[in-house]
């Protein structure tokens, strides 16, 4: 039994809130267990330098935490005049493991912000703001439909993402899904593993925290993880709903 | 009428959710009409430097809004490697208006920050801060207490904030509590105003926006302004309860 | 007697020395007792991104102490690489004091930017920046329309400031003008105030320092300052002349 | 035929020059194709304050490129006062993959910080680094032995690094190990690769670049990258003979 | 003749006023023609970290412009956040000039900085620094000895700064001292002096602006400038009695 | 004999590798006695802002060094957020040497930027990257001819330098030329010397070190550095062969 009583392929309460915010043109708030995250999708007429006059349009994410969504109060960015390092690796994440989904020729020279601020951090949080990030954006586009801009949706498959570690569990070393902070912070090893509906991956970043692992145990992660991602998103469509 | 149908001295619907994140020593969830704020109190062993030794605590705030919480999309403090200078000037206010009514010597050589993150904006956050964060930090004391750090609250007397300003309704001119942004963005003049349970003020601040405003005019502000400061002096006991 | 030997209502000697430097389009020495601020106003043929294409003019404020103008020397700014708070909070003010009785269309998209440069503190520093900032202005002003840009000053009315505080005093209570910096640590409580030729208010600022105060002592410490208020404006105008 | 001539799993020339300045206690000259770094490991007589006091030491790391390592000139990092977010996450993989190799416990609380500095960038700078940093961080280890300070050498087992990809190559896609810049650019998915000399996983990651993968493509780009890593591992061991 | 009349080897007016602000250890306000500086000499109980414990003091200077002290207006250097390159280079300039005549184990473990504001620029501010800054040193010193702290004066020799350039006048290429801003301007090269009473160099600076300068033409400088720099001392000389 | 047994005006080994890397327009490696300098010159199709329009181009040059190019490691700027001062009065040195020998209205609104970066520093870093610069700049200036954007190099002259010093030596005092570190830290008084082909200076710098230093003594350093920066030319010339 792990910490919480879950199973090791089980997930915790997930729920996707749409259109938490009333400015944005997509927003939720995902609750993954305790981690609580709002996620907005921002469109801006503009693109980056590098892709003006291509036609293309641009999506990026920027990821932060309210200073005391941990355990210890963290000073903020703009206080120590540093973006995070943790913080600046999982943003380039997010938004990586969206844009691989999209056509990014088919919405214009437009760029979608996907703001991920975390209220709450109870581990997964990369994971949850790229779930959540997913139906932000997939919201903003909507109404990029609605509002006329485009006739359809740019997205090309769904994507989601899961936190599976390895962990010691009754004196045995067990992979879990979707592991909370306490489980995290023990864990031998530690896979961030983003995927869309057609199975494939987007991304794959498995960490060795306190030991290597093997060839083995990195299929048996991929394994147990991929059921629960496409679990999670049904909670994205009926979100999306 | 006003433009969202309420009375010159009629507040917008008004609720604190007390102990809205976990980890936080206090914590709420302060929504004033649109206006959505989390205020988290956070208690840590230490002080700033030109206090050390001199048996006082400490109280600070800090203010920030979440990129999206407006119509537009801000770039954050940290693309721009500034804080924004509203902020500066907000959280200054705040800080004053929460130090004003707890006695500095009775809580040891411990500081509070006081964190207000702008969820979305709808006009009155800095004042909506300072009544959340007073909350915030009545919790926090509450958890000092019942962690034997201290014997009773270092709180003096209730403090609370609110947004009154002059604008043209229906051809006149006519001062009103509580304005939205709609209001707020084209007020004659705009005042925040921190008064204690005791009927005192801690802070008036009036600036005439479109025209300079008269010593009647402040005096009528202050008065139309009181009777709703007490009206949510109730919500926060009630929250506090 | 006040610890200088004023009345409660007594000015510190004070001079306005116009045209103080060569370069600057409008400029005075501001010396209030023993403060004394460098203000100057330099007109720029640009006005910043939000008001392009309106055909207005913008006017801002900067404000700085140079590191020895108090008893201890701070740090600059860019050895911190912040801007302190306190000037963030200052120079917005002189900014919406100078801004409140200018006509913004009337001296085309430029901007007219303030700058405040403390050379020696002894209490009323952003009072005597915002009566010498607006010397300053409208020496600039009067240099446009030398130089044939404007027609007419684009100055609606007066405007100056003065800091006033309600300390103890023979064991008693009382409000007095134009503090010098030890009555200021000690005050009470403390108000800024910004006020026309009109008799109206721009700005009024009044923080509890030691307490909050009451509606009686806000109503007479602006009794006992507007008529120094118009004192000041003789001063200024003598400069201008 | 790849675009260099190289066959799919063909390393390009790799040669480690140890000891390649004099002043640090490690230091080696990586050449992996046209890709050049310098990498130095700097011991220092201290710890990061959340390890002081448990007996541990740190390794740590840092990443940055010269302006013009690249086809085009890039603006220094302090021109822009940001790290750039890929060196970000580039030297946070770089420290993640030499800690996981290392008794963190038997080097007293010392701190290795192993630069990486890229001279010339043509594809796998990160894995370069990681492969240099690796033999640099053996060569202060060594000083620390001659030195006295510690008896053997902490390292555990030997750490490599390669960047694999999938290719179009004639017409058919293709996994090719170590990409020379070409290459990487046009690759349909990225994965680079941190191996212990165990044969287990350090680090994974793997990115759809133009596309998502296969499970099945992943285990093929495993199998074949880490024959590779094993003739990298060779030379390593030359460069610390 | 030179654009304002003065012969080649001509000072332009030169006044110090000494302890121009109240706080500072020591002051002067420096005006060299239409240069004026503000210097203020502050002294702090601490010294940098490398020189702690060594029984010795440190001298430093730090230069700045108010934002219209030239032509156009500049902006702050926290706007940019950057110090301007040409303060850095300035102010390593004065604090060397300092430390090279005084005895550094001759006033305990103490900080003098030195801060240099220029508030009209019109030529020749690093050297007025210099002339200015060294005033104020020795005010503080003095101050030092009156309260006891110091027995005698830890300063050497007397030490000043004179610019003096290679400009076309009337059809010829001539040497002149304290060149102007004008005269800068158009200089052929342009040489930054600093002398001891002892007629030894501390610094010389000469720079080929419009081409390089021969042997001849360096000598010829030097010999021009030594006897008005030995002028310039017996203005420090009065500012100090 | 000097500490590595060079007479008094003999070089350190020199040698200037043309072409060191790939992108850059023109690059080398110098290595003079222990210490080494990367000069990259990019050329890009671009002006400051202060010059554009004018048909003039722009040379300028950043400095740096790596972390442990010296005995301690040095944080790098980005860390501490701040261009090291020293850094900054290298660079501008840098910049003026080799604008001084360009003819800026013969190549185009162009920005030529030297890049060095100190890969090993034992003294005389900055006169290594005038020497090496000039090197790279030529370099780039033929890749300008050869791709037919100029007919013929805008180099006027050929510029290099030298750092010379008063050291003690066996008992007396002597003037030395290219000290090492170990001598440069000892030095009596230091001289940074740029000079042309046509035996003209472009920029002298003389430090007092330990104590003043004499017109003779000036004149004298001159005088031996002359011809061993004839030398450097010679090796210049080889490289550019």
């Amino acid at each position: 039994m792990r910490i919480d009583g879950r199973r090791y392929n089980e997930l915790r309460p997930l729920t996707i809130i749409p259109n938490y915010t009333k400015y944005a043109e997509g927003s939720v708030l995902i609750e993954q267990g305790d981690t609580k995250v709002i996620c907005t999708a921002s469109i801006e007429d503009m693109v980056p330098r590098h892709i003006k006059g291509t036609g293309k349009g641009w999506i990026t994410a920027e990821y932060s935490m309210l200073p005391r969504a941990n355990r210890e109060r963290n000073q903020r960015d703009i206080s120590k005049l540093k973006l995070a390092g943790r913080s600046a690796e999982i943003q380039r994440l997010i938004g990586r493991s969206l844009r691989a989904v999209v056509d990014m020729t088919a919405f214009g020279e437009n760029t979608v912000t996907i703001d991920c601020d975390v209220i709450q951090g109870d581990g997964g949080t990369r994971c949850a703001s790229i779930t959540g990030g997913y139906v932000a954006m997939c919201l903003a586009f909507k109404r990029m439909i609605a509002d006329g801009y485009i006739k359809e949706t740019p997205v090309l498959e769904d994507v989601a993402a899961l936190s599976t570690g390895i962990i010691r569990l009754d004196g045995r070393e067990q992979a879990v899904i979707d592991m909370c902070y306490d489980e995290d912070c023990s864990a031998l090893a530690d896979f961030n593993i983003v995927m869309t509906s057609n199975g494939c991956f987007v991304e794959v970043q498995g960490t060795g925290e306190e030991r290597p692992y093997t060839n083995d145990e990195l299929v048996n992660v991929l394994k147990i993880t991929a059921p629960a991602i496409y679990n999670i998103m049904e909670i994205q469509r009926g979100a999306l709903r």
